[in-house]
């Protein structure tokens, strides 16, 4: 009779790299295998299908799960709160889906018994480190493997032989040009032409986002309404989050807004040319940023920059599930209380402005603020500010004119 | 024998304020004045025009001093290295001037054995700061009169009275709605409608700058080459910075990029809203920063961000002189022995974007990079790699496992 | 009939500055005094005799508040867990107990209906700045009113002859030398012969911690255990935070630990020099950092360090009720869950070293750091770990070696 | 006729470790092997004695090089203008010896032309990255070979059965129980019974500093003089850098001062307990902070802090040669100009006290610091400047009254 095999649970995409995972597993490996697909927003033709491919390609098992409200509730929500964009440029897509997906593996592993975990990055990109310090930090006892790391071909024709020979389906068609991931926060593209930094990218490999060129000659306004730092309503329409970031793809995309062209530093040392269209959270990030600037407290609204960097970076990566992490989130959950109001988007050809903003903690106090009459400024105050203001530095001024030395 | 009158320099304009403290100040203060107007390419009618109010209203002496190189090859220069964005968005326009005015101030009080030096600034902005702190460092000794901040009128007809009874000439249209600060690397448009941060700007307000609805249908090209951070070509035509700076201001103004719609955080402590248009200085911060992606070590690109910040504010708060932006200048300056290469940006109707970036100092290796073929990474390091990188979180991980605590 | 008139809460110290503002207060200002004595760990000759002296000045009322455990549970708990030392060396104490007696004062005004607080405080200090900011972030519609910094006197004879004129009781010893502030956490000691930074301090200045050269010629050794960051237990016996810092004070005080003589940045822009003496708070400070290197996890231990140093900043400089402070809070607070164990003390002759430290949260783990046997330590990572951490820099230096350029 | 050898140069010690890897290297790997000795101030029996031993082991050249001028004036001088405190407590002095030995293995290497570089770390520590990543930037087409982390050998019994097998010499005497590193900066000692961070660390341990129980009654005074961050005389008579480090060892050794027992994180990721004597070391940084404190401006010397502890970890990290260092160098540089004057100490019994400390650039201006009377300070600034300080405060407070909410 045969001896049981050990189970891993696999990160299924349907794909290639990840179907012969499937069965590399199964034969290198001994391992019976549970396949999950992750439904985190991402362009597809059938989630159902992939289910069914995993299956047929031999795992005992396989899962679709809907991750999509708790990606926005648990995910793009802490992304938003820290006006994410890593190197200041980057809002992090790929970075975000990977500790959901985690986190789901290691609830299936534990839920299926299984001791192992597989994924199906190589050995160069950021999203391996994702995928294996999240499942460490969430379960330090299972083991990871990463076949694609791991295998001896080196190259698709090699793997693709391979698969035929047992009995993995191949494509028939081409081999895209292009490297994708997408989930409903944005789309990246990676690979082919876009590797010469001086080639323009190509239109075609945009699906979300329109040519600037070709976006409507009309304007789009939107107001979006923030309840604590997160939108809760679209024109005054009240929605869930996530479909709000939905309809916001859809306008922003319309227009022509949300496309990225950048070098990026990859955790791995390297630096690589990406593309990104991200309509709907840039959007989103631009007008979270507008109310900030309206109910912050200006101390907390600089220091907020360099805790937004560090956010940022940690979870680029992989670091989601790390302590510094969630004290990261523990301030800027503090400073997310009164970020509550509305902000008014102007879409226009590629471009996304902020024409007004409002807020019952708005802290712009305009008889403060006004050069005009109505001002209840204290003026005089002004004088004997610059003088203590400029103290120290007045002091080394006046300590360097004496020993004879300029100053500039 | 009349005794000698003291003598004080004042920064004038020929606007009604600063025309008011001429007067002002030789009849409450008893004092001599010398007019300096300076040419930082702000928009005017003539310099020797206002020259000649300046004598015309009492001053004992006026001088129009042309500071452009000066501002773009001491000043903009660095705003340019440090990528300058005030809380990460205001391109700090009046406070780049201001140190270099103040500097000329001193100089000339120097010149003339001026005692005083004095400003036309309200007591509630920012530049009042920065013209004061400037000087302060620059000669501790001298004494700094704020006619504004000291006089007796409540309001500008009080103003236009004393002026009228003083024989200072008084403007006869209508005062302008709006408070302008512009020169060559751009234009602040505060007051008026625009103390509600509600209200969308009127298109009026702006001069530098197109209207995006109405740029040109055809995006514009343009390369801009760089010598260790600072534009020396432009579309391969060697120019001077200054001479650049014009060019794009006109190539970018024309495609309606540029404009800045904000609430910021002034030193004096109230929020303020501030429409901006900086269509050259925006535009050349883009295509630097992205020439940085390329050319500076990563870990050079993310302190920098903490640096630039920092520079931005030690700028916006008037401390140009200060030994803390000396310090932070060196460090800036030796990242930028190496920020040499070419920028190609799109600009079309308000939209600025990098199309390509090449540089024989260029990081970015495709070899390394790639997902494709040729590829000379060793993937094999990238397990050894986690595993080290992710060992301190993976031990406080199982700590916590042990201690039955869950982690997320 | 006699108006009734307004009312002024003022701190009240029982020395001759505050003596004279009851009555200053009452003449200048028209107001009833409220006399509030607060109880916060200083060293005194009886607090109800100060009390009367309160009402024999003229105060209406007087009241003596005892803060301390209110200042152990809600302030001095957060110093220890910042491990608080402004400019990394001084442990801020009056900077902690203004913010709690500005508490008590607006709670008392509020109780007594009263518009007007008033401090004691000069010009030149920190302490006016740290009064009137928490008063004003707790109620700003509360009118401040500083008396010493507004009053005519420019002597302390001139004060003298007023107080004498006006019946105030005046002291009949010789002014002390020194400027003292004192509470639980420590001592502050000004003024005198201290103001050249080339004399050193004379001993008689210090009263909680003997001469080092006069300390027991035997150790001293103390366990302190803590839970989430705060002192539960000394020697194994349970007590409260607040009696464990008065017998660490007793202990640390004994061998002659915890002086302090340096030059201080204050927020007005001087520089002066301060001497202190806090036993108890730096035995504690020392024995928490040692208690955090084995329980924080790197990464937090090393963000902390940044975070400690603006929490100091902020606290130092008056802004203990400002929003900054809160998210620093929420921080902190997320990184203390963990910091429990046992941290042994040794004290000898002005020392206090760290001689031992356990916790069961500890993250130190012998297997894994032995260079000796029983390592389970994965060498064979390293040199993938090494190749990846410094692929950047490699890249760099390959860029730089083929444009002919030496690194060094 | 026998093909000829490539040549590998060697960091050697003298001990077992990198006496096996000359065999080994030469068995294994093929290799004629250089031996570099680095005299860096360590504690050795004789230098020369060490190089017959790698001759006699059978290196065909091995070389004594004398770094130590070099080691001050180019590495510990940074170190001081940093106050290079690793995790704010360890002084890195096996982190600032590494880059310096491998700048001679690199320039020793293209003298010989050597391919080849070995050091005999291990894969668990520190060295093992400083040394390969110093080499990769100097000449990243150098091979590092690391025979310790590649070897089969898994205990110090079987490396000595090779070593006898091999004819390379054994040590006859026990194997010391610490694992020692030492220069003139300081010394550390590891493992054995110190791997529990519970156990005091045995008195025996220390070489450079006596006992602070044993240490002499009387106090020991000497004051230090420094010329931009550097010292350059002591007790009024001029020595150089390294003359004055030795010196400071001598006398801050005899009072016991210098020892550290602490936790600190690795780079690999896990937790060590570490000892210390850094005697010299350790009281010139206090004696250099103090002078800090008495000369740079205040906001210099508060960004300082932040620069000083990223500085630490690059240099620990091994980045020594890496582009941000010379960027922070260049910012750290900037500030020492006029860190210029003299320092006095007091050593007794394991203490180190600055009792004084004077500089022509002090920016102690005792006539504004005063609180007695020669007040130059203008106090009347004091409340315009609380007024505009807390003004973003108040406005947030005013803002949450209005709400309804408590501040605290």
């Amino acid at each position: 009779m045969a001896e049981q095999r050990e189970k891993c649970v696999l990160a299924y995409s349907g794909g290639l790299d990840t179907s012969v995972c499937i069965k590399w597993l199964q034969e290198e490996k001994n391992l019976d295998i549970i396949a999950v697909v992750g439904e985190v927003g991402q362009e597809h033709d059938g989630l159902e299908a992939i289910r069914q491919k995993a299956l047929r390609t031999g795992a005992i098992e396989a899962l679709v799960v809907d991750m999509r409200e708790e990606f926005a509730n648990h995910y793009l929500n802490r992304a938003l709160h820290a006006n994410a964009l890593y190197e200041n440029q980057y809002p992090l897509l790929s970075a975000l889906s990977r500790p959901l997906i985690s986190k789901y593996l290691v609830d299936i592993a534990h839920e299926y018994g299984a001791k192992y975990i597989a994924h199906g990055c190589t050995g160069k990109g950021n999203d391996q480190v994702r995928f294996e310090t999240s499942i460490m930090m969430l379960d330090p006892t299972i083991e990871i493997i990463a076949p694609v790391r791991e295998w001896e071909f080196k190259t698709r024709p090699q793997e693709m032989e391979w698969a035929r020979e047992h009995g993995v389906e191949v494509p028939t068609t081409e081999k895209a040009p292009y490297s994708i991931d997408d989930n409903v926060w944005g789309r990246a593209i990676e690979c082919g032409v876009l590797e010469d930094p001086w080639a323009a990218p190509p239109t075609d490999i945009y699906t979300m986002t329109g040519h600037p060129e070709e976006a409507p000659d009309e304007p789009g306004f939107v107001e979006v309404t923030f309840e604590k730092g997160i939108p809760c309503a679209i024109d005054g329409v009240e929605k869930s989050y996530l479909d709000i970031l939905y309809d916001m793809n859809a306008i922003a995309g319309k227009h022509g807004f949300g496309r990225l062209d950048l070098i990026e530093n990859r955790l791995v040392g390297v630096k690589s040319r990406e593309c990104y269209e991200v309509p709907g959270a840039l959007s989103l990030i631009t007008a979270h940023k507008a109310l900030e600037a309206l109910t912050l407290e200006r101390d907390v609204q600089h220091y907020k920059l360099g805790i937004e960097q560090t956010w940022a970076t940690q979870v680029y990566n992989g670091m989601w599930f790390a302590p510094l992490t969630d004290a990261l989130n523990a301030f800027i959950e503090e400073t997310q209380k009164h970020v509550s109001g509305t902000v008014r988007l102007k879409f226009y050809k590629g471009t996304c402005t902020v024409v007004g903003r409002k807020s019952e903690f708005s802290l712009y106090n305009k008889d403060l603020a006004t050069y005009d009459e109505g001002d209840i400024f204290d003026h005089a105050s002004a004088k004997g500010f610059i003088n203590l203001f400029a103290l120290a530095g007045k002091t080394w001024a006046e300590n360097r004119r004496q020993a004879g030395q300029d100053i500039f």
